[in-house]
């Protein structure tokens, strides 16, 4: 595992150090930052390794990462009560459960951001964790298959631990682009200005001063789930990729569309190899991650060049990706996530971004992180980073689950992450709702025409139209009743109406008072 | 009033007709693009001679502006029904009531997207109204006091009408920085990398044959009410001086601050005026509109420069400015709004951005545009471009309004246009709340203990105690509840408990859940 030739700086050779040794350099109170997004690229040893201190003694730390964490790491931290503080993103059922208990404080922030927040007033990192692939001759640090805030992290940390991991091939050399805005917080401008344009160096900038301890690894990135395109997703894709072919018709797109976003996911995905069925070409992606489709559409020869900040595949695929870079490395450039998801670089390439919601409502307000309301599932990511900004925003949702006792489209949604102002497009697998250059009261309508399950649409009309008449207003609602579906699903354990309280319900009418 | 040597290209002087022969140029349905931005440099006579044209047949045209007009044009128009759509923002108290009956459809849109928008799929702008000073030789058109959207109308209208405004003197030019990305959606960027850089031309480019008519008027803009600071909003101030002064001693900004935005209304007028006092010095702004106390800030040799969209002043100081232009010409520039609030430009330039807000709620998540959830008072403007990617995100209120009968911060806000991602200070006259770092169960603490009104600190306190013990969660809430000061409001016309639901009321808990 230990490969020396890794440390191309000799004085560096004496810092090799075992991951419980590594461990040690901590201590309490710590605002550690580490490398890691979409559990790609993460700590496989010395964040495990600070668990296990943590269960001997009092040691806890502020853990901010790129994104998600892979190998159970989260929880292991979590089980072993060594985290304060968690940010930007998680997605780990036992971080999860102790945030939402209040057990974990959880700051879930705009990945493009965090850069900015740890530029002063979140305090000074104490330590970095990140994983490379070797170190440079000048002491700079080559990443693995991610580069999240490393950059930053590299940047600012007073000292800093390196994973080499001999797991990942030195070949992987050359697809990074290493750029940091100088001069925080007046910049300059960021000069990419399509996807494939490349404005940095290929390692990290490091003070080889700073570097605390170095530990070798031999262990691949935790593999993502990939799901296969079920009933539901493909008929998402579909309205999707018909959406497409429309715009292309009536000459709001070209065949090579714009560069692509797409969160994780099997929607996502399914999307995605959708693409590569359809009369498209040419096409280019500047998104935060690489999932499989994104291989799979290079391989169909229908994906010219993919930008992102990790990749995160499956096994089968890593294998594909990592053990024929060569085939790769051309196409595609990982970056750090405050320039994947830079706000003015996603307008200015005119991205289609197509996210997950949890939830959406009748005038295209969208919920991505949060269950009633109340109970955080993995935090809002990329999704406001390209939503906002993107030249089409677009939601993605099945219309209903659980036996269909849950409608992903509510009257109201319980949490806001992306509202009215920056949805285009809803998906669900009943349709697509176009609401670009659409008023709330018309967005009702085409939203619930289109995107409701059947069960719901008449319930749903019937709110909105009583909504216009009791309350009117440029967006109707009835404040008492937006969230009782909510509260019918947590009492009832669906959010159909009884028998007895649908007897009840005013008929849905035709006539909408827009 | 004509003043045929405004209009420097000669065959265009045949094109002189008054405002109701120009009115007749408009059709049923037509897509209108216009001038004005928060009433300045808006069309003085031409849209209400198409008013008065409406009253006569029927007339009805979506209405596409920079941001609000002046001299009651909107509520002409609405009166006349010659409104079906109108976007993106509108401060007119006629025009609202018909909005919220439902009357007109208003789309209520970032003002940075609204030229995005109309590229393609809003439909072709029929026609657009534009006021300017003089046509150029070339047949390029001086704006007057706003830019706003009128370089993509003048762009992309397969008509123009010209308003030419002989109470703006032709000295006027050189203010305006005439700069339209090109390539549209993918496109290169804009090179403004201080308030200062001018990256444009000093006029509109305009194709002369698209030139249907030019109409002279000599009507300056309607003027600013600008109220003097109170008790409220100078408390407000303070708390706001005195964190950035906090700020530079922490080292986290200079004595000079950084490029300011400062939405309209007394509050940000405060704040600027507060400025002018304290040991503040060599001032930028980057905001969207100049109003009196940039020119106070001016006057007193504190602010550099300011760039924006628009001027939009009082009487008085519109004659200060537009009569002494020589002094003020070298220190400010008026952008399409586009550029003055581009995402990139903002998060590129570290803005520090102060809006007004109408409730915020013990999240942080901030109302800006909604009445009890379904009422819309203005629009968002300008205040998602700047909160989403400023250095500092700031948004003030008073604590209570109506005798106290309200409460501006409440368990949960009707209607979310800035979250909690976007919120970094709250401030009302009772304190301020720095929520930079923080989790949501510590940001309800902080903004509850220095924002709340007294009266209602400890019913704030109650509902989120309750929240963590009965619902837990990342974001704890009661959601039959979350509304329940609205609804108290409407029914009892306070938000304040009666006696015998305070005697129910839980007491208060010192101890909180975070």
């Amino acid at each position: 595992m230990t490969d020396i030739s890794r440390i191309r700086r000799p004085e560096l050779k004496d810092k090799v150090m075992s991951a419980d040794e590594a461990a040690l350099l901590f201590k309490n109170k710590m605002i550690v930052g580490s490398s890691g997004f979409t559990k790609a690229g993460d700590s496989k040893v010395v964040l495990k390794a600070l668990a296990a201190r943590a269960k001997q003694e009092e040691l806890k730390v502020t853990l901010i990462t790129g994104a998600s964490l892979g190998h159970g790491t989260d929880a292991a931290l979590t089980e072993a009560g060594a985290l304060s503080k968690r940010m930007p993103f998680q997605v780990d059922r036992v971080l999860r459960d102790h945030i939402n208990k209040g057990d974990v404080l959880f700051q879930d922030q705009h990945l493009s951001e965090t850069a900015e927040l740890v530029h002063g007033y979140i305090g000074e990192i104490d330590m970095a964790v990140i994983e490379v692939t070797y170190i440079e001759e000048d002491g700079s640090i080559v990443p693995t298959t991610s580069v999240g805030n490393s950059v930053t992290f590299a940047k600012l940390a007073k000292k800093v631990i390196l994973e080499i991991n001999t797991a990942i091939s030195p070949d992987i050399y050359g697809i990074h682009d290493i750029f940091l805005p100088e001069n925080y917080p007046l910049r300059n401008s960021i000069p990419i200005i399509s996807p494939d344009v490349r404005v940095g160096r290929k390692s990290i900038p490091l003070d080889p001063e700073k570097i605390a301890g170095i530990v070798f690894t031999s262990i691949t990135d935790a593999p993502a789930d990939i799901a296969a395109p079920d009933k539901k997703t493909i008929a998402i894709a579909e309205h999707l990729i018909h959406f497409f072919e429309n715009e292309v018709k009536a000459g709001r797109l070209t065949d090579r569309l714009l560069p692509l976003q797409a969160g994780i996911g099997k929607v996502a995905n399914a999307v995605l190899l959708g693409l590569g069925n359809g009369n498209f070409h040419d096409l280019t992606m500047y998104s935060e991650v690489l999932q499989d489709s994104t291989f799979d559409l290079f391989d169909t020869g229908k994906l010219r060049f993919a930008s992102a900040s990790s990749i995160t595949v499956s096994a089968e695929c890593y294998n594909r990706v990592f053990n024929n870079l060569e085939k790769y490395r051309d196409k595609m450039v990982l970056r750090p996530q405050n320039i994947s998801n830079a706000a003015g670089i996603i307008r200015r390439l005119g991205i289609i971004a197509i996210n997950t919601a949890i939830e959406f409502d009748i005038y295209g307000n969208v919920n991505s992180t949060h269950i009633a309301g109340t109970h955080i599932m993995n935090g809002i990511g990329g999704s406001g980073d390209f939503a906002r900004n993107s030249y089409l925003s677009i939601f993605v949702t099945q219309a209903a689950s659980k036996e269909d006792k849950i409608s992903h489209l509510l009257p109201m949604v319980s949490h806001v992450d992306h509202n009215e102002h920056d949805v285009d497009v809803l998906v669900t697998d009943f349709g697509l709702a176009d609401l670009r250059g659409l008023a709330p009261r018309e967005r009702a309508l085409v939203i619930i025409n289109n995107c409701a399950h059947p069960d719901y649409r008449e319930e749903l009309l019937s709110y909105f139209n009583r909504a216009c008449e009791l309350r009117q207003g440029q967006t109707p609602h009835i404040l008492e009743e937006a969230f009782s579906w909510h509260t019918r699903l947590r009492e009832t354990g669906t959010m159909k109406p009884a028998a007895k309280a649908e007897a009840k319900a005013p008929k849905a009418e035709a006539e909408v008072c827009a």
